[in-house]
C-alpha cells in the first residue's frame, strides 16, 4: 500500500530532513518510527529536503507499506511515537504513481521576520525569546512597501542562478520537484504581509534551488533596508551570478508551507 | 551601584535558573555575559529559582557592579551577547537596599494548556510542533467552567503542603518571598481564561512552595476531567499530605509571569 503523510516538524532540534547517520533528522526519525510500529524498514521520501533549522507547516512525504494498517490507526500511533516537535496532520493511502517529490505540482515556502511595527521604535526592540526559533529577528528596520515592489519581480519564469547556493555540491542538492539542477522556475506567488510584529513572505514556485528562498529573502531585507532597489532584482536575474544577490536570510525564519499535487495525489 | 534586571527566557534548552557546574542554566549564563562585559563577577539573584524547562515573560534579577554604565548600555550590551532564549526587557539601577527575592511582595504565574475549542473533536487533535515546547499538550477533554470553580477555592491564606514537592530536599527549595519553608502562603488571584487553543491558568501569591503551582495545575486538570470536582480543593488542603492532590503538570507549560515589588524598587 502506497501512503501520503502530511506533516509539520519544528526544524531547530533536527539536522534537516534527510536521513545521517548518527545525527537526528526528520527523514531519520520518521523511518526509525515506521520500523518500531510495522516492522517494516521504509525511507520515507519528501517533497524536498529541508536544511537543518528549517522548519514545515505541511511537508509531504510518500512510503509503501506491505502491511495494511488503517490510516486512522497509522495517524494515532505515529502522533503517540514521534516527538512532539513532529506531528503528523494526515495519512492518507494513495495511488501506486503518488510520489511526494515527482508528483509535486509546486510548492510554497513562508518566510517570518520579527519586526517592531513601529520603524521608529528600533532601540529597545526586543524579539521574545519564544519566538526566536521560528523567525529572522532582523535587526534594521525593513519597508515592508517596497520589499513588496521588489516581490513582484520574482514571478514569472527565470532562471534563478544568481539565487541558488554558490557551493557546487550544494547546489547539486536540488529540492526542484523535476529532476535535475535545471536553474528555470516559474514563481506564481510572491508577495508579503503583516501580522503583529511578524513580517511574512510567501513564495510559491514550480522549484527551488538550494538556498533560494533564503537568498531571495536575504535580497528583499538588502531592498527593505535601502541598500538594493527593487528594480535591482530584474538585475541580479540577469547576471546569473551568485555574488550580485544579497546574502543568505537564517534558517529559523523558513517553513515548507505546502506542496500542491495534481490528480495522481489523494484527493 | 545596585542593578535591577527584568528578563524574559525560553526554558526548553536550560537546565533550570540556578547556577549549576558545567550545564547550561539562566544564571549561570547571565553571571557569565556579566563578567564578559564588565569583568566583574557578580551572581545575579533572581526573585526565585525556575526548574528545568520553565519559562520566564518577566522574571526579575538583582545584583551590584562596582563600575558605572548607563543603564541603556547595558541593556543592549547584554542582548548582544546573550543566547536570543534569554533577552533583558529593561535595566534599572535601583536603591541599595533592592533585593530581587527579599523585596519581593507577590508573584505571578502563568500556565498554559493546549485544548482544542471544541471538546468532541478529540480523535485528530494535533498540538503544533511549534507550541509543543511552551505548553502542556493535555490529552483529554477538559472543562474549564469546572477548574474555573475550582480555582476559586485556592484564594485566600492556605496551608499548601498538600501542593508541595513531596520529596523532603526538594521542599526545602522554597521559591518563596519570605525566608524558610513556611507552607502558608496567601494567593489572591487564580482564574482561567481562553484564546484560541490555549487554556490559560494565572495565579498570584505571597509566595509559592517548590513544584507548588505544577501541583495544583495536576490537580485542577484531574478536576477539569471530571476524576475529581471543585470541592474536593478544600478537602486537599485540610489533609497536609501530598498524596492528596493530584500529579504534577509538565514543566513546559509554565511562566514567571511577573513579580511585583514595594517602594523600594525602582518605580
Amino acid at each position: 500500500m502506497n501512503w501520503k503523510l502530511t506533516l509539520s516538524y519544528d526544524g531547530s532540534t533536527f539536522h534537516g530532513w534527510q536521513v545521517q547517520p548518527d545525527l537526528p533528522t526528520i527523514q531519520g526519525t520518521l523511518a526509525a518510527t515506521l520500523l518500531h510500529l510495522t516492522g517494516e524498514t521504509v525511507l520515507p521520501q519528501g517533497s524536498g529536503r529541508t536544511d537543518a533549522g528549517v522548519h514545515a507547516l505541511a511537508q509531504v512525504a510518500s512510503f509503501s507499506l506491505d502491511g495494511t494498517i488503517p490510516a486512522e490507526n497509522l495517524l494515532r500511533a505515529l502522533n503517540r511515537a514521534l516527538p512532539p516537535s513532529i506531528r503528523i496532520l494526515s495519512a492518507e493511502t494513495a495511488p501506486e504513481t503518488f510520489h511526494a517529490r515527482h508528483s509535486a505540482r509546486s510548492k510554497t515556502y513562508e518566510y517570518r521576520i520579527f519586526q517592531r511595527r513601529s520603524h521608529l521604535d528600533t532601540t529597545d526592540r526586543i524579539c521574545p525569546p519564544f519566538l526566536a526559533p521560528y523567525v529572522w529577528d532582523c535587526r534594521w528596520p525593513l519597508d515592508a512597501a517596497v520589499m513588496q515592489q521588489a516581490a513582484v519581480w520574482l514571478l514569472g519564469t527565470h532562471d534563478f542562478t544568481s539565487f541558488a547556493a554558490s557551493d557546487p555540491d550544494l547546489a547539486q542538492r536540488i529540492t526542484s520537484a523535476t529532476p535535475g539542477p535545471n536553474p528555470i522556475k516559474t514563481i506564481t506567488a510572491s508577495a508579503f504581509s503583516i501580522e503583529n510584529d511578524l513580517l511574512f513572505y510567501r513564495i510559491t514556485g514550480s522549484g527551488f534551488l538550494h538556498h533560494m528562498v533564503r537568498n531571495i529573502v536575504g535580497t528583499l531585507a538588502d531592498i527593505g533596508r535601502g541598500a538594493l532597489t527593487p528594480q535591482d532584482i530584474p538585475i541580479i536575474l540577469a547576471k546569473k551570478d551568485r555574488a550580485a544577490a544579497g546574502p543568505t536570510a537564517p534558517a529559523s525564519g523558513l517553513f515548507l508551507h505546502s506542496v500542491q499535487y495534481g490528480p495522481d495525489a489523494p484527493q
